[in-house]
């Protein structure tokens, strides 16, 4: 079919207008190039003398043995973490979850080059398709982990599209299905901190380095299904039309609206239809649909409201044509989440300590999920957030400077030290 | 990238809601069916004792010689044709182009098994790729032949989505590249009568069983490609987004409204999108825009208030965020057409004739496009309508009774007579 969308490839079609710093990455989740970074994330970490252990999921824990080295699954002496995910969108940048990767090694490199004894172990984790670019549940594996999601359904959650390959089938074909139980219990952390970009522009905007996550903002994402009826554009008066692109686009833009109103947000990222030819009526139509908001009353308010309209949308009244169907699934639920209060006042000490002005941090709520999420179900965890320009994400020009990135990385490795001192 | 509009195959996904006169059909043009068909249509035709010709554009022209058979390149004793095509939408119907084909064949059959001297000679014509619908311009080699369109233009025309193969490529692949010039002047017709469903409510309402076609409405295609910018779904507010799907969406609701306006038409059959992400906000998206009514100033006026509406969609005083640039292409352009009046005159009277019932026979303006547009530049030329079953086409349930089905045959062998006997 036509201009299916295809993702980007690792080197831009439009370097020309691009500086050095201005480069995407793609490297959707359990992809070859996955594979690629997770040998270097695994050889570098036991070259920094971590101890590398892989769960059902493909998350990858290396631990660095501390004084009092835990056992397996003792959550009181358990590691403590840093975290985040190696994967990007499909036309992502180079610091959405890579810097607190990054940054963690950086972190086992300095207490490995330096002989630090830290009293606990000390982790790093990757967590597997944090993004849900590719299959289309995001924080998917840090939520098995939690016991939040199901094992199997995440093991057989297909790619989007519906047709191709399952988690399960991927993560055996790079050789990343472990043998571990992907679960809190049989693999427990002491806490998680996880350094990443803000991805939005409030940092930026209030000339601001670090900001301490409180918490992230609900979200849901859904998939919608109009049917209409295939018809032929030059002979189907608009009154005997059942034209499922009108009706999805009329929805589309009625969320809009709808999430304005409430200071919500709402998106459709993806949409496909059938059968796809210039003169004939789209008969079916599936979009997806992503809306948020700081508190989760809100989300279920515009849910409501949407069903109510969507449906309205369809109807002979408004089509001023035939009847359309719609139907909604729910392909996930972030509820509203509140952070540990010891993990942010250490987050927030440390980003003091190291920028030394208490004015350069801030408290803030993440829009956007993060693996620290499903952590923060069954560990003490925060984050910390850098500056992203212009608040560009999710995009090649994603840029946070290289003394951000480095603020960020010793804001992470103070505040692992400072709960292991706890 | 997620369900891309994928076309139906022979065999209709839900065989159990349909009784055996509903089904589907899809053979897209210059696929492996269109060859086995094209083979068909040959071998029956010559057995019929018809000379086969195949053209440039893989046109193929079967001609049962008269008592004065024409010299290959004069006009005055060229052939009467009868013409319409094989080829179908990715999910079309049985009728549309087959009934005029194969109403054709009977043509040649009933000549042949009684007999029959015409004084001139008597042909039958399928032309290539009618529908549009794989390679995005309708009736693309009835133009090349009339000369509206160069045939370069044509053989270098790629299937919908941009990536696959060239017409002259798949010519080649199925062995359809022929070496008769495809040209008016090189291979005339005397005249050219096309029997067609009429793909709309108008028969069937008036219960009527003839339709003479007097002329077609216009048309045009155009590909809408709008440019915004990739970013996050949940991190970037409203005002910093430059969403193209959302802009899109606004179009195409719009393109309704103004067709609306102008008693006209407007649809969009294709959409695709970047990156395609559910928490990715599209960068790209392009969309198809068909839009059609009975006079060109009407698509003049409409065309204009288009683009600066869709001008003004994706500006920053409507988007309430960032600006987003929009560029037109026109695909295709078929100005309205006024068939031939001794054409006209013999449908009507043949009419008549076969349905013994002047109140049966009715005059209309197509609003479909038929490959008789572009002959009618180059012979006198009309078409015949036969009902169509709640006016459905381009749908697998398109149907026409087996009574009008044959009515129809008969009109257009009449025609054909009487034409040849003029
Ligand atoms: N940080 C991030 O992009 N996470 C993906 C999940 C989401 O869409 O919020
Ligand atoms: N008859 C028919 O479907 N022709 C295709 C060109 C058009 O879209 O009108």
């Amino acid at each position: 079919q036509w201009g299916k969308g295809k993702p980007w490839t690792n080197h831009l079609s439009t370097p020309e207008i691009l500086s050095e710093t201005e480069t995407g990455m793609s490297r959707l989740s359990l992809s070859d190039a996955d594979k690629k970074v997770r040998d270097w994330f695994i050889d570098t970490t036991r070259s920094l003398g971590c101890v590398v252990k892989v769960d059902a999921m493909g998350n990858i824990f290396a631990i660095r043995p501390g004084k009092i080295s835990g056992h397996a699954t003792d959550i009181a002496s358990a590691p403590t973490y840093a975290g985040s995910h190696l994967d990007t969108q499909p036309a992502g940048g180079r610091y959405d979850g890579i810097l607190g990767i990054t940054a963690g090694v950086e972190m086992l490199r300095v207490l490995e080059e330096n002989s630090v004894e830290t009293a606990f172990d000390v982790g790093l984790v990757n967590w597997t398709n944090e993004e849900g670019a590719r299959f289309p549940i995001s924080m998917v594996s840090s939520g098995v982990w939690a016991g939040e999601i199901p094992l199997h359904q995440a093991h057989e959650l297909r790619e989007v599209g519906g047709k191709g390959a399952t988690m399960k089938e991927e993560l055996e074909r790079i050789g990343y299905l472990g043998t571990l139980p992907a679960s809190y219990e049989a693999n427990p952390m002491a806490a998680h901190f996880e350094l990443h970009i803000e991805q939005g522009p409030i940092l930026e905007a209030s000339k601001q380095r670090i900001g301490v996550v409180c918490g992230v903002q609900a979200y849901r994402w859904y998939t919608i299904e109009v049917t209409g009826r295939e018809a032929h554009t030059g002979t189907t008066p608009f009154s005997a039309r059942a034209d499922a692109l009108l009706a999805a686009a009329r929805m589309i833009s009625h969320s809009h609206e709808i999430a304005s109103n409430h200071s919500a947000l709402a998106s459709s990222g993806i949409l496909s239809l059938s059968p796809g030819s210039v003169n004939t009526i789209p008969g079916k139509v599936k979009f997806s649909l992503d809306i948020r908001a700081p508190e989760d009353g809100t989300l279920d308010t515009i849910e409501t409201q949407l069903q109510q309209s969507f449906r309205e949308i369809a109807s002979r009244d408004m089509t001023k044509g035939l009847d359309l169907s719609v139907s909604w699934r729910k392909d996930s639920d972030s509820p509203a989440t509140h952070f540990h209060q010891d993990c942010i006042t250490i987050v927030r000490e440390a980003g003091e300590a190291v920028t030394g002005d208490k004015r350069l941090v801030r408290d803030m709520v993440s829009g956007a999920g993060h693996d620290s999420v499903y952590a923060s179900r069954r560990c003490p965890t925060s984050m910390i957030f850098v500056p992203s320009r212009d608040g560009v994400s999710h995009h090649p020009e994603e840029y946070t400077s290289p003394e951000d990135c480095a603020i960020g990385a010793e804001v992470l490795m103070q505040s692992v030290l400072r709960y292991d001192r706890l």
